[in-house]
């Protein structure tokens, strides 16, 4: 099979509707500014839609610096056909307090919003609101979509970017009320096996590790198998496995290439160790940070200790 | 300070409304049966009204066997005010898909449930409603009382608990439709601190850390110092502190009781190697298995090493 | 280079003189029996020849089951011209007390005999002469053959392998009064780089690490590249550089076959963290022994995982 | 049991005769230098001497910068009624060749000395005299002893320090002889228990750690007592036990005294893994080297955790 590259990628789904955090980090993606752009109403359906050959790319969000990991994404990705992570975005997160025209702050009695912004504006919420009755929503755009359409609707003020306000022409009552100002959301463009971006120097590694057994000591013998080639982490969330209370996965975000040296040899012992290994991409680290391998990790070091291996063997 | 027994628990607070898995979880708890129970729209007001004493105990969801750890729970027992667990209730997870008198299948055209319980039955519902519209509730069991009020709602059947649907006195469409039919959720009792249960031999402990800084090999870091005192990890969440994107603290239960003498030592490793460590109680387990402690860690072990080490010092 | 096998040697050294347990480990060598043996005054003197070609493989011992691992031995093999280990050989130890004819036990006044031996009948001679006056000599065989010649002698009786007193034609005072019945030597045989035997299943791999500086955990680290590969050591001795007080390196043996999969990739990992890594040969284990390999360590697992690696990277 | 004091000291022994490196260490102690010093035949004899209460310390080497490990200190001290070190001195070695008056230096055909020295000199034999007859003896002072006695003597010249040479009125034929210059021997200032040093913040601790069964990744696991608390060794030798081939003891020094509370957490650690954890000892480092305790291992850390922990337990 002849891998794709980037710029193979024509058509691009994101967890919509229009005016979500993901469609601003779709936009945010060079390569996908002048392609088709296709929302979906959830992660999973973005993601079938890129199984199905539907789509050729999805942006979905995977963390969340308040929230955390999301749960969705991150169990769609570690199930079903393979899928690869083959890019990330951050994006600051920024809610407004927006509603109809004509509605006072004062007069907000119930606000309509995703369960994840609602748990980040509760500090603003309870000091400003804190009478007003929470009524969930499928998205946080999705509140500003129900207050632009004609008609009733459930809540007097939704929660939302503020560039779904804008696209809904609401009135903005209330700016930046997220209770952590430095919040930012990562997003991952995923696609299909076949596209590897190539090593830059700066990358990063997604993995989701399923243990053989649930000995005791199970996850410090696999983080062995990262530090003893120098591979550094930069996230763990278990994941339940769904078959038993306490039966958890690791998806796991390391530092480095599948091509680099250490990531490779890394990767065969998670593989000879764990029940089974799901390789979820390498791909350009959206802040550009360099991780230097450390002293004897390095690919020559590897060619050297190869070609050394190889002089005794013969 | 007198330390507070369980029996002096009179005021028990839960998720409610009533219906919910999480009375489910109240009513298993022999100590709650005859006592006064308190509804609350969110676990973080139940904790809230039993940080300022309104209430003696609060039972709320911390895990669950397909969906993985309680976010809300999670952060609300990592910040604030110190709450201890002082128990746990295991409860299997069954849904139905219940309607107003008179709806049949065929006519559904939107279920509303709680998001969690959406993904639990995503399957089911592909397959027997793949047109239903979804509507978020805040809880399973809201979503029976808005069938269960008169006038309008804004959708056709709920997902949730069978009390659920017997409480509102709704039709059950289709019984036990949960994908994963061996689904459980773990619940926790807290209280404030000052209550400690006793010892039984089949305890868990559960405390949250937070690492010094997030250098490499953080997280084997404090692995080692459960390992190396036989200590069993039974669960490892990771969450973000919030302050950056990648900055978390670990959520960790683990086999054995504060008293017992590899505990006392593994948390003195602990407290002295991380940022910090917030002790969320010592509890006897659901499930009632013994950890039968490794070679040279039992209680008497510790006694004797210590007594040696007297001699030595003498 | 055309590789030598075993049956391309055919000049064998040993630490003689005639009558030593190296010349009982030399005999009991299938391949040195119908070939040339000569004796040396001293390992390094065996090990010299060696080198220079003057014989094409040296019997020595290595390791004692009483008295330890033997210097001279490890110290020739860890530094000069490289050398390599190919077989290895299990000899008992028995001492005997002789003297020329003539001399009854209760005369013996002094005894001759290598200082190892003189520590291993140490108790031996606490009871049964207690004032003999201890002289040393080069070797057991050395102490016999003083005695065997004609004129004078610094001691009374000696102490060697019984093969000993039976070629000076010495009379038997007593016989097997080493204080450890069990007592075992190890000897290996040693050759020039170029002869590696074939892996059997059972074989054993000798090296010695120089770590990059002397850091704490140092040791810790090159033993978790064992470890994390599932590759068991059965020997790990530290030797002094020389370079300063406290400055060691570690002359290890270890289970498996410089080609099984999981060896090569401790050697490499050794190599990588290492200042230097000195090779001294794989070979089959003199007791037989197959070591299993754990769970995820055979060839048949790397290979797999090879294969793994390399789709993901295609 | 009134603990002994160091001025308690008054009989020393030591490893004679006289001139030897032994004494010089004895002289260099200064508690020593006005008391009664009693020269031993071996280090047995002078361990024995100290455990029947005939001296009060005793002064043995154990450690050679370029031979290692003293085999019978080590063992002697490993097995038999506890002694405990109560001291250390480092002393540099220089070897000189002497002979009678009279003999120049290109008529010795034989020369005199002790195995370990002959060793270390081994390079300037062979350039200076290559054809020369090895004699081993005692020690290195048992040579000179044996050139400045009348009558004949086995051998021309002998190898010692300068000391010896010039007690017994020998002329030098070359000084400092040693292939190492910077070759330095520890030596212990060894007592029974009872005798024990107050900590002075740059303490060394000696123990012989007997495992519990020689399972894979033993060692390993005893290394991690020691990382975990963050201690430092600073010498570990493998010693066998005598039982079996490849059944070992480990002789280990690591920073810090037994009134540490990483020293002491980490022993009674130890001694719950191991078979048996022989003390040996905790003294003040020759050099001085105070060793920094790493974050959360300093004393007041343990202090505090166990405080942190008492509040919790309560």
């Amino acid at each position: 099979m002849t891998p794709r590259t980037l710029s193979d990628l024509h058509r691009f789904g994101y967890l919509g509707p229009r005016g979500t955090f993901t469609q601003m980090a779709l936009d945010a993606w060079d390569g996908a500014r002048h392609e088709e752009q296709v929302p979906f109403g959830s992660v999973d359906a973005a993601l079938d839609a890129l199984r199905s050959a539907e789509i050729d790319a999805a942006m979905v969000p995977i963390e969340n610096s308040v929230e955390g990991g999301v749960s969705a994404t991150l169990d769609a990705l570690a199930t079903g056909d393979p899928l690869v992570v083959i890019g990330e975005v951050l994006v600051p997160v920024t809610f407004v307090l927006c509603a109809r025209a004509g509605m006072p702050l004062g007069s907000v009695r119930s606000v309509g919003t995703h369960p994840h912004a609602w748990a980040q504006v509760r500090s603003w919420m309870a000091s400003h609101l804190p009478d007003a009755v929470y009524v969930p929503t499928l998205s946080t755009a999705a509140s500003a979509a129900a207050l632009g359409r004609p008609g009733d609707v459930m809540f007097d003020a939704g929660v939302c970017a503020p560039v779904a306000a804008a696209n809904e022409g609401l009135e903005i009552l209330a700016g930046d009320i997220g209770d952590n100002r430095a919040a930012v959301t990562r997003f991952v463009l995923v696609s299909r096996p076949g596209t590897l971006p190539e090593p830059t120097g700066a990358d990063k590694t997604t993995v989701v590790l399923f243990q053989r057994d649930d000995h005791a000591g199970g996850l410090l013998e696999l983080l062995e198998q990262f530090a003893v080639r120098g591979v550094n982490m930069t996230r763990l969330e278990s994941r339940p496995t769904g078959e038993a209370m306490g039966s958890y996965c690791f998806s796991i975000d390391f530092e480095g290439h599948v091509q680099d040296a250490r990531v490779g040899e890394t990767l065969m012992g998670l593989r000879r160790v764990c029940a089974d290994v799901r390789f979820l991409g390498s791909y350009p680290r959206a802040d550009g940070v360099r991780a230097d391998a450390r002293l004897g990790t390095a690919d020559h070091d590897f060619d050297a200790a190869r070609l050394w291996l190889e002089q005794l063997r013969s």
